[in-house]
C-alpha cells in the first residue's frame, strides 16, 4: 500500500550539494578517497545531519556511521545505507545519493512526527569504492561479518598508510563494535552506473541482485623476436595469444547471452615495439553473470581456450584470480514491492541486476535485502560527468521512503 | 669456378673480437650507438685496420668510411660493406661480421699479392641500425641517393645532438660527397638475425632481396565504461577492437602464406584497467612480404577489417603510416652465384628472403647486390645473445672470397 507522503526534493538536493562541495574539483565532479581529510570533513557534515536529525549516532571500529531513530519496539531496525567516499575523480550521486535519501526518509517521518513500529536506521559505510583500500566494500563487509576487522585494519592503502592508523587520524576509530548491528531489513537507492534504464527509458529499476564477478589475469610467456626475420609459423607471440583471450572473452558473452558480460580491460606486451614479436603479455579478463552456473560455464571455457592457446602456440600462460565473486540475489519478496510501488507511484519499472558491487550484498546473506536504481545519464560512472536528473532522484528516494513505511510499519 | 683461396679464420676471429671490446659491456655484448665515443673507437680501429691492410681510405660528408684497393683498372669497384654501429645492447656479430670479413677478403688479396681487375673496396655505412637516429640506413640511403644529405645531417636523435653535430664532435664528417662512390657490384655478409638456416641445418642462405615493409599505427577511439554494467550490445570497447586488429593480422598471414609475416607488436589500453571498458588504444601491425602485390594485398584486408569493426563496434579507428618500404630484389644472377658457390665449397645453401632491412638494399637500385646469410643461433638478434659459430662465418666469408674474385676478376 502507498501512502501520500512524499520527499522534499529540495532538502535532498541542498544536501547533495552540499555535500558535493567537499572534496570539490575545479572541473566539476568530488574526490573523497577513504578516510582522506575531504572524507572526514564529508562524514562530519553527514553525521551533523544525523544528529540535527535527532539519531543516535553511532561509530564503529571500522568507522561505518549508523544513526537511528526510536521505533515502537526494540527490535532490529530498517536499516538505508550507502557510501560518501568517492573515487578520485568521482561524480555526486554514486553512494552519496542512497545516504542522504535515507537522510531525507528520517527528515519525512520527523516531518510527519510518525514512530514507526521498528526503529529506522541510516548508515554510511566506510571504504565502500575501494580506490584508496583493496579490497572495495570493506565497511560493509566487517559490519556483516565477510571480512576481518584485523586484517582490514592493517590494510595499507595506495599511499602507505593503513585503515587503522587513517582511522585513528581522523577521528572515526569508533568504540561500536562492527556488526552489533543486525537490520531487520537493508534497503540502498544508487545510480544505476550503467546505461540500460536510459536506453530503456524506465525510471527505476528494481535490483534482483548483483552479478557474479571473475577476474583473471593471464600472464603469457612466448618467445621475443624479430618481426621480419621470423616465419609465421617458428613464433611463440606472447602479443597475439594475448589478442586471442580478449577475442574469446567476447565470444564467449556473445555465446552464453542473457546477463553475460566479459572484458579484457588490460593488456600490455614486453617489449611493446612495432617490429618486436612480444616476448610476454598480461591481460586481464572480467567475467560477470547473474547465474553462477553460467559464470562457472564461462570461466570453464576460457580456461579451456588458454589450454589450446598454449598448446597451439608454444606458450605457457599461468592463470592469477584476481577475484571471485559469486552472485548475490536479493529478497525476492522486496524486489516485487519495489517495482510495484515504482508503478503505483506512476513511475515505469524493470527488474535488471546490478552489474556493479554494492554494499547491500553484504547485507543479503544475512537480512531481507532490496536495492532501487535510478538512471545514470549516458551510463556514465566513476567519473565527473555523472549525472542523474532531480526528477529522477525525487522517483528514487520516494520508492526508498515506501519501501522504509512498508518495510518498519507506520 | 672456385678457386682454391680461403680466409684466414684466426685473422678474422680475432678482429671480430678486438672490435667486440670495444663499447663491450659488463655481461657481454656491445653498445656502440652511431657517432657515439664508442662507435669513434670503432671506427678508428677498423680505418686504422683499412689503412694497414694498405687501402685508401676515403670519410665522405655523412661519415661513411670507404677503403679502397688499386685494381688494373680505373673504373668502378667492387664494393663490400656493412656497418659497425650496433643498437643499445648488441651483439659482436650484426654489421661487424659484413665490414671485417670485407676486410677479410682484402688481407686474402695481399697475401696472394693478386691485383683484381677492378678495384676493390671495403667500407661501413653510418647509422645502419636507427637505434640513436632515425631512419636506419642513414648512411648507405645518402650514399645511393635515397635520402637527402641536408636532411640526415640535421636530423637529432633520442639524447637531442643531431648527426651533423656528432660527425664534427667525433671528426667523421668527410670531404668526400656523399655517393661519389658508384660500384661496379655490392656484396654483403651478414647474420640472419632469424631462425630460417638453423632450422633448416642449411649454412649459407643465399639472399634473394629484401622484403617489403608496411608499419601501420591505428588509434581506436571507443567509450569507456563500466566493465559490468554496460550490456554487451551497448558496448563501443577500444581493447576489443585492438585484439580483433592484432587476430585479424594473424589470419592475413596464414590466408596469404608464403613469405607473408604479420605482427601486432605494441597495444596499449587506456585507462587499462581490470573493471574498465577501454576509452582507447593503440596498436600497431608490421606486415612484410618479398612481393609488393601480395604486400599490398594483405594491407587492403586489414584496411577493409578496419571499416568493418568500425562499423560493428561503433568505434572511430585512425590509421597512420610509420614506414613504407617497397621489396628490394637483388641480382637473380649473383643470387644463383652465391648459392651455388656454398654448394661448391661444400656448403648446404638456399634461397631466402631479408625480412630485415640492410645497407645492401640500398644499392640494389643501382648496381647489381648480392647478399650472404650465415645462421644466428636460436634466431637471436639485437641481443648481446647474438651468436653465429667460427665455421659458420668461415663459410660465409669463404662465400662472400669468391664473390668478390668472380666480380672484379682476376
Amino acid at each position: 500500500m502507498i501512502t501520500n507522503h512524499r520527499i522534499d526534493l529540495d532538502r535532498l538536493m541542498g544536501r547533495i550539494r552540499a555535500l558535493g562541495e567537499v572534496g570539490s574539483l575545479p572541473g566539476g565532479g568530488v574526490c573523497r578517497l577513504a578516510l582522506s581529510d575531504a572524507d572526514k570533513a564529508g562524514r562530519d557534515l553527514v553525521s551533523g545531519w544525523m544528529r540535527d536529525a535527532g539519531l543516535a549516532v553511532t561509530v564503529d571500529a571500522i568507522g561505518n556511521v549508523v544513526g537511528s531513530r526510536k521505533g515502537e519496539t526494540d527490535g532490529p531496525m530498517v536499516l538505508v545505507g550507502s557510501h560518501i567516499d568517492t573515487v578520485a575523480t568521482g561524480g555526486l550521486y554514486d553512494g552519496n545519493l542512497g545516504v542522504l535519501a535515507g537522510l531525507e526518509v528520517i527528515d519525512v517521518l520527523n516531518d510527519l512526527g510518525l514512530t514507526t513500529h521498528h526503529p529506522v536506521g541510516v548508515a554510511f559505510f566506510t571504504n565502500e569504492e575501494g580506490a584508496r583500500f583493496a579490497p572495495d566494500m570493506m565497511g560493509s563487509g566487517v559490519h556483516q561479518g565477510a571480512l576481518s576487522l584485523e586484517t582490514c585494519l592493517a590494510t595499507a592503502g595506495i599511499d602507505g598508510a593503513t585503515v587503522g592508523e587513517e582511522l585513528q587520524r581522523i577521528g572515526y576509530a569508533g568504540e561500536t563494535p562492527a556488526g552489533s548491528v543486525t537490520p531487520r531489513a537493508y534497503f540502498e537507492l544508487h545510480v544505476e552506473q550503467g546505461p540500460v534504464l536510459e536506453e530503456a527509458g524506465i525510471a527505476i529499476g528494481a535490483v534482483t541482485g548483483v552479478q557474479g564477478i571473475s577476474w583473471t589475469e593471464y600472464t603469457v610467456a612466448g618467445v621475443s623476436n624479430h618481426a621480419g626475420t621470423t616465419p609465421m609459423r617458428l613464433r611463440h607471440d606472447a602479443g597475439y595469444v594475448a589478442a586471442e583471450i580478449a577475442v574469446e572473452a567476447r565470444r564467449i558473452a556473445r555465446d552464453i547471452g542473457g546477463d553475460q558480460v566479459a572484458t579484457a580491460g588490460a593488456i600490455e606486451l614486453d617489449p611493446g615495439l612495432v617490429n618486436v614479436i612480444a616476448r610476454s603479455a598480461r591481460i586481464t579478463v572480467d567475467l560477470r553473470n547473474t547465474d553462477d552456473l553460467l559464470l562457472r560455464e564461462a570461466e570453464a571455457q576460457m580456461a579451456a581456450r588458454v589450454v589450446e592457446l598454449e598448446k597451439s602456440e608454444g606458450v605457457t600462460i599461468a592463470a592469477r584470480s584476481l577475484a571471485r565473486f559469486a552472485p548475490v540475489g536479493f529478497d525476492e519478496a522486496f524486489v516485487s514491492l519495489v517495482a510495484e510501488t515504482a508503478q503505483k507511484l506512476g513511475h515505469t519499472a524493470m527488474r535488471m541486476p546490478s552489474g556493479a558491487g554494492h554494499d547491500a550484498q553484504m547485507f543479503a546473506p544475512n537480512c531481507p535485502t532490496a536495492m532501487v536504481f535510478v538512471p545514470s545519464a549516458g551510463g556514465i560512472s566513476h567519473n565527473v560527468e555523472e549525472y542523474t536528473a532531480p526528477d529522477e532522484i525525487a522517483a528514487g528516494a520516494n520508492v526508498l521512503l515506501q519501501m522504509v513505511l512498508s518495510a518498519a510499519g507506520r
